[in-house]
């Protein structure tokens, strides 16, 4: 069979670092053990436009694999050309790159490593929310420039505790986030999820769910995105909900970037309606040089949080995607059953409810 | 009676924002309380050389407020000019930069805010350690300079889950760190104190004491010093005792400056024996434009995740201080007894145990 990767480059820190497992230089450590049963293994960065190593390749590759850092983008259109496609492997967490309708008709799997990134995430969202909350990056500026004035720091600096937290979706990663939210004595943690969770759950966070959405921004101090990107969440953050989250509310998004409306946020971070944005997803990836949230401010100067595309990268992650990718080929190519959580698209259905076909 | 406050200025940000209590322009919020009782308040920021207002007001003052983010240096010298002076209120935690065996032998009181910043330093810390180990700073600064390279980032992020985390004094602050840390799956808390935690706190966060100072940091990939400053702990992290830590690993210093050495973590950071120092105490405050902590990195140009002090004094914790010190001032014109807690040297003896007199 023929394996395709779309990875990205990792340069010389890929050779000099090993464990940056998911680099076209490391190849997700999968060579030798595909090309022993046999395969021919194709790994490539290249993935934009009708050039690219992508497109080449795809249309006699049996099964490809992505990632969500570099997304190769596999459209219907694509789809179409991949003649012998069978299989596509997420190695992390995420297959919106993927159009998942037209994967069904066309029978092709499409399969995550689900549990490779969610505490990776989770632990993100944390230090996320602490550095909004906390007016971290004015005050790490401060000192890099030279400066040293506390009352420019902490006119805009606030205590985690006795803030209302709430997350956007409760599942694998959500649900994490609030666990790691009780210790620090919040007034309230919240969710929002199209699920309840089970009672023991809920009551072992004390979380309250709330079911409309509007209502649910309006309580919330501090608001963590953890939710899949699908037609229901595509720009469900826009101009119209934000004006019902909290005045000073801190926004964090480390799902997927197209969840909110860049410019949207942009605007919100400026006019002082969000106090601050912080995440590592963007609705285009790399992001582009004059994208709005590299240099978006509130009006203090500050509130900026983004980072590129890596929380669920880190090298203790990159362990475990590398390992679930191997595995998921090896029971695919033995036969064996995979293990269902890492099922979004089966044979000509969809497994997984995270996903927006309800 | 003669009350002086050495705040630092808030300037333009302390108009605007009235939460800004701790600066010279808002007065703790103290004035028309202390001159509605008959007594003198001089507010000012000019504590350094002998011109300063604090050298001048200081001869004739009976209390004195301080804080510790632009502490005034109360030394031997200075007190035995201060012939009226009874007590010092530090509006905060921390009261090193006063003499503390020159206010026992001249019988004046030294009291602290105890409660008013250990949930902010906590919640500091905490922040503070996910950044580090995440590597965030390099990723923020890589999205500001227009770039985008994940494996730059990725090949020194890792995360908490499965380190080994230790705090260097298990206190009010320290315990609430370790409170903190129990829903992230560490491999292990450890814990270095001269007492043990009651068998019941030590079990409800899991934590295990190391007696031995240079075998506890010899086992802990993350580091947080939580112990105040005294002979005890003055350069305590020093060229020597950095040898005997796990190579790479991340150190978090939010409790005194002074407790490291320097130049000594400047350069264990620049060789990689250290992956990265954060915090927000400086053995000098304000730091110079040349002190080593502004610019030091790690081989990989990260690692360096300093802030000015101001950890303690968010909006939330400024509330708490500037209340706290008004209820001191209340208990002492009233003669009612001060909380225990907040007696650092009561008249004529040290009261708490958190100093060096052991």
């Amino acid at each position: 069979m023929k394996v395709l990767a779309i990875l990205y480059n990792g340069y010389e820190a890929a050779t000099a670092e090993p464990r940056l497992l998911g680099t076209v230089e490391n190849e997700l450590g999968l060579r030798s053990y595909l090309e022993s049963q046999g395969h021919e293994y194709i790994v490539t960065s290249s993935k934009e436009g009708p050039d690219s190593d992508f497109q080449k390749h795809i249309v006699d590759t049996d099964i490809l694999i992505t990632t969500p850092f570099h997304p190769g983008y596999l459209t219907r259109e694509v789809m179409n050309k991949a003649k012998n496609l069978k299989v596509c492997v997420t190695a992390g967490v995420g297959s919106d790159h993927i159009d998942l309708n037209a994967a069904v008709e066309r029978k092709i799997q499409v399969l995550e490593v689900t549990g490779s990134n969610v505490v990776s995430v989770a632990e993100q969202v944390m230090m996320s929310i602490l550095l909004l909350v906390r007016n971290f990056v004015p005050a790490h500026e401060m000192i890099e420039n030279g400066g040293w004035q506390v009352s420019e720091i902490a006119r805009n600096a606030f205590d985690l505790e006795g803030k209302v937290v709430g997350t956007l979706g409760a599942g694998r990663i959500g649900y994490r986030v609030l666990q790691r939210l009780v210790p620090f004595n919040c007034k309230e943690l919240l969710y929002f999820d199209y699920n309840a969770l089970p009672a023991e759950a809920e009551a072992a966070v004390a979380a309250r769910r709330v079911q409309d959405l509007k209502e649910f921004v309006s309580q919330c101090d501090v608001i963590t995105i953890n939710a899949p990107l699908h037609e229901g969440t595509l720009g469900l953050i826009n101009k119209e909900l934000l004006q019902h989250f909290k005045k000073g509310a801190w926004l964090v998004d480390t799902a997927r970037g197209a969840i909110c409306v860049a410019e949207d946020v942009a605007e919100a971070l400026a006019s002082g309606q969000l106090r601050g944005y912080a995440g590592d997803v963007w609705n285009v990836q790399p992001a582009p040089k004059d994208h709005p949230w590299r240099h978006m401010k509130n009006p203090l100067g500050g509130g900026n949080g983004m980072t590129p595309h890596y929380s669920g990268t880190t090298l203790d992650a990159q362990i475990r995607y590398a390992e679930g990718t191997k595995a998921i080929l090896q029971n695919y190519f033995e036969g064996k059953p995979q293990e269902p959580a890492n099922i979004i698209v089966g044979v000509g259905k969809y497994e997984s409810k995270a996903y927006g076909q309800r």
